[in-house]
């Protein structure tokens, strides 16, 4: 079968590898769809970073470069391993990607998403979305039931998002500010907005302000290049100032703005990755009693974030950008990442 | 009466003024002892911080320089005001030295201690501990029974303490780092302690370790530059990390050691103030969702740090490492916190 594999550094090519064997407790999947994600840009542009470099092979996977990319993904079970009973053949299934040693004291505590020697598939090995097929450990298969195969590659981002705010103790009638309207804000502000939250989104890019309020996540946009984002906010808030914020752009500008805009004994979450040491007012968080929380990825958060979409509590199909093919990876997929990542949202692909 | 009064930067003059006169719903009270805080170390060489300039009157005092100092302070009751019932001539008490608008949302919400207008007696107007009496509103006024006057006196930043502990989460069992054993770093390991929380305190002074191991709150202390701290803590955790942190020292290699040294998921409480931004390595806070928490004084604390002395489960004695004359305040009391700040802990003044 074809996949695209990371070989090294702006090296990401399109392979022809051995289908993947079932195993007792797996289950192989056939992929529909898969997303794009920051992270699969970062490695491309700047890795390996998470993917194992050559002779380092994952303590988990045993696996390193090359490895078969894409950890957004959607698919229909077509064989199941011994000992599988509840999954078959035909379920429509999304993977929550990871690889964990179950040992560590995260582990033993349930935070299996800090597990000390995490992995994910699609990054550290096993296989990934950018592939035709791929096996799974039951345990990390959910199933998607009527939810459309390519808005269910976006289960995982959203995932994501439902974990950041979860970690924020957002309650119905809060209010939050959402600082940057990429993928992961715009999936932000849509759980906040699914759970009574009113949202203010940040943003300087047009085409990100446009989505932002096209899509319906965002009751209020804010320009801060524009507009006194903090008096704005203290309208919109009687004086108060935002509940809870959240940090989704890894820029030292937004995170300053949120200690600023959110209200004493408010909470910071930052969502977003940062690939520099960030200067913080550490005085605004002490006479605030602001509480800056990070948050990665998810944990226990898949069946809650398939509910919201099976209600119809969150419409992903504006998040969906553009469709490509596998062999369009780079062009089409990466190289509009780099260089329209204001217009595009999510681009899937179909491997 | 005699007070210590603050005219300027490095201008505190011990003055006549006079004696405040009892209204209704106060007390009068007759000052026993008051501490030299940190605080008021920083207006003498660097202020007016707190202290209102000359020309900007506080906005809930009105006072503005020159004002008493001192927020420190236990006393007697030599006097009450009409309508007061609770409290009696004769009563030993401590003060909960604030003044707070009760109007703005963190007071509507019960954070009084994060009153957008917020200010302090002994700093902001309202006399003060190095005053020979002062007049407060019962509100703010604590029976402290049979606590000696003299420790009494350390309830204040003892409730610090103790409000930074609850900010925490700690639970009886877990290992908390206390990072610097000035004051505050030792009052919280106290608490800490008196909570079931194994204390480790890192420390670079001959003088604070040796305090912190003869005064009893520390289970261990590290001495970062004559050992690997972090080796150290996860051998004393058997490879977990602390679960809770505290920043007492408002050094910056402090705030990176707890980041480093706290486990997943665990809490890094930051009680000191800080004079510039800080350098932070978000990368830490996101990729073991840690929560940063900032604190500031106390609110609805005094009476949990009263207790806490009077069952004996804190003793504040060994704390008090001089005892001073009001005329002595700036050779005895501030030279001394400037020149040998490692040895004294806590400076007592009689007015």
């Amino acid at each position: 079968m074809k996949a695209a594999r990371f070989h090294g550094r702006n090296d990401i090519r399109i392979d022809d590898v051995p289908e993947p064997e079932v195993r007792p407790g797996t289950v192989k999947i056939q992929v529909a769809w898969c997303g794009i994600c920051g992270t699969d840009l970062h490695e491309y542009l700047e890795g390996p970073i998470f993917v194992p470099a050559p002779g380092h092979p994952h303590p988990l996977s045993g696996e390193e470069a090359p490895v078969t990319m894409g950890h957004e993904f959607s698919g229909t079970i077509v064989e199941v391993g011994d000992g599988v009973q509840a999954l078959a053949v035909g379920d429509n299934v999304v993977v929550e990607p990871y690889f964990v040693c179950d040992e560590c004291p995260p582990c033993k505590a349930g935070n299996y998403h800090l597990c000390t020697k995490m992995g994910f598939i699609g990054l550290s090995g096993g296989g990934g979305g950018l592939g035709g097929m791929v096996v799974v450990d039951t345990r990390w298969v959910h199933k998607v039931g009527n939810i459309p195969l390519d808005q269910a590659a976006l289960i995982e981002p959203l995932s994501v998002a439902h974990h950041a705010v979860a970690r924020s103790g957002a309650k119905p009638g809060d209010v939050a500010l959402v600082g940057g309207s990429g993928p992961i804000g715009l999936l932000t502000a849509a759980v906040l907005k699914s759970q009574g939250v009113t949202t203010v989104i940040s943003e300087l890019s047009a085409a990100r302000k446009d989505k932002a309020m096209s899509s319906g996540v965002a009751d209020y946009v804010i320009d801060p290049s524009q507009e006194d984002l903090q008096e704005r906010l203290l309208e919109l808030t009687n004086g108060v100032g935002a509940d809870v914020a959240f940090e989704c752009a890894g820029v030292n500008a937004v995170l300053d703005t949120l200690l600023t805009a959110v209200k004493p004994a408010g909470v910071v979450v930052n969502v977003s990755i940062w690939g520099r040491p960030a200067t913080v007012d550490m005085q605004k968080i002490v006479l605030k009693e602001i509480d800056l929380r990070g948050t990665i990825a998810y944990v226990r958060d898949h069946a809650a974030a398939i509910k919201l979409v099976q209600e119809g509590k969150v419409d992903l199909e504006p998040f969906i950008t553009a469709k490509i093919a596998l062999e369009d990876l780079v062009e089409q997929g990466f190289n509009t990442l780099i260089h329209h990542n204001d217009t595009a949202v999510k681009i899937l692909v179909h491997p």
